[in-house]
């Protein structure tokens, strides 16, 4: 057994993220699922020993406790753990990759997760509809940033920082997957995220299909009929 | 004069963050300040030749263009201009740091800031005023990262990540800064918050007052009155 505990639940966007990334670089791991959706996170051991923020992914490395997928990838890219093709360890290179990271959190992240939240997750929870208007004020703020991927990010290469996958394109592709639970099909409007998505799902797989099984499930759709 | 380029407003919270950064780090840079409330960072020349991004803070080191303040931090940290003691080289410590860097993204910087905007600055933008219902929603989000600041990240220690300053102090302090101009007064419910901003400032002066002269100004308090 592995003295690594990673702890998630494929639900969640970032820990498809680090369990793709995980598959990919081979790492050894312990399987710790958290079910959100019975509130496991939410007890008042899953604070006190697992994470104290309650969310997931966490992961437990012999002891030491860490938080935030970003900061995870770095710490086990730092030991060794994530290959350097996927990122780069050359600072000059690897700032390209962070700035991505960094850039996605309060504009790509937040806004695929409010509409994803919004229109599928609350009213599954509460009982009550988001009204037309609230939709479309969403939609609007998550087009915002899909035009900056597909303009901006994917202007003038394969993946998001260069002609090859690295991390950024797994944790942006995890965050666009959501959005397909709540009916939203991002291939129609965006032809270079439709053709980037295939590409990172293929250099993925047969990890991306895995982790976004139950994706595929709840959207109705296979990957196939989707990308 | 340096051959790095840094692009600034301290209107910004992450721009006011690196400049105290870089103060305090003794580096040399050029100050590129760029006048958010003239739209100077909304131009073409602006996204074509500065941040394609269209925003602040970024730099320009040589040639190569870089935004987003973590990354940047990250960038320069690597070409060894900023002493350990504000961000560690160690992975294990460093990962303490980076793991309060991502989570204060989508936490603690993205509530401040949508009180800040809401209740200060789309009202001088628009003339209009946020119901009461709106502005109390936006407290409530934001009070519940205050409450994780106050409860879990200074639960054991004087500083956010151990015993001495770093880089997440820093980033922390200027966003909550940043609800003063909205007539936020952090003292009132959170008396750890209140000594830690104390430690923080005296820890970076005369730099942290350097940054935050304007905010200083417009929340019509100096800085004695407020910490």
């Amino acid at each position: 057994m592995s003295s690594l505990k990673f702890y998630y639940d494929l639900m969640s966007q970032p820990s498809r993220a680090l369990f793709i990334i995980f598959r990919l670089s081979g790492m050894q791991f312990e399987d710790c699922v958290v079910a959100l959706r019975n509130g496991e996170h939410l007890t008042d051991e899953f604070k006190l020993n697992i994470n104290r923020f309650q969310r997931v992914p966490c992961i437990n490395d012999n002891g030491y406790k860490l938080a935030e997928s970003v900061a995870i990838l770095r710490y086990l890219s730092a030991k060794g753990e994530i290959p350097e093709i996927l990122y780069p360890k050359y600072f000059v290179k690897q700032a390209r990759v962070d700035e991505f990271l960094e850039w996605h959190h309060i504009s790509l992240r937040i806004t695929c997760a409010m509409y994803f939240r919004t229109i599928w997750l609350d009213p599954l929870l509460t009982g009550r509809s988001p009204t037309e208007d609230k939709i479309e004020k969403l939609r609007m703020h998550m087009e915002r940033n899909l035009d900056i991927i597909e303009e901006v990010w994917l202007a003038k290469s394969e993946f998001l920082t260069g002609a090859t996958l690295t991390v950024a394109d797994i944790f942006a592709a995890c965050e666009i997957e959501q959005t397909r639970m709540a009916d939203y099909d991002v291939r129609i409007k965006y032809p270079k995220i439709r053709a980037w998505l295939k590409r990172v799902r293929h250099s993925c797989n047969p990890h991306y299909d895995a982790a976004h099984a139950f994706v595929y499930k709840i959207s109705g759709t296979g990957p196939q009929a989707k990308l």
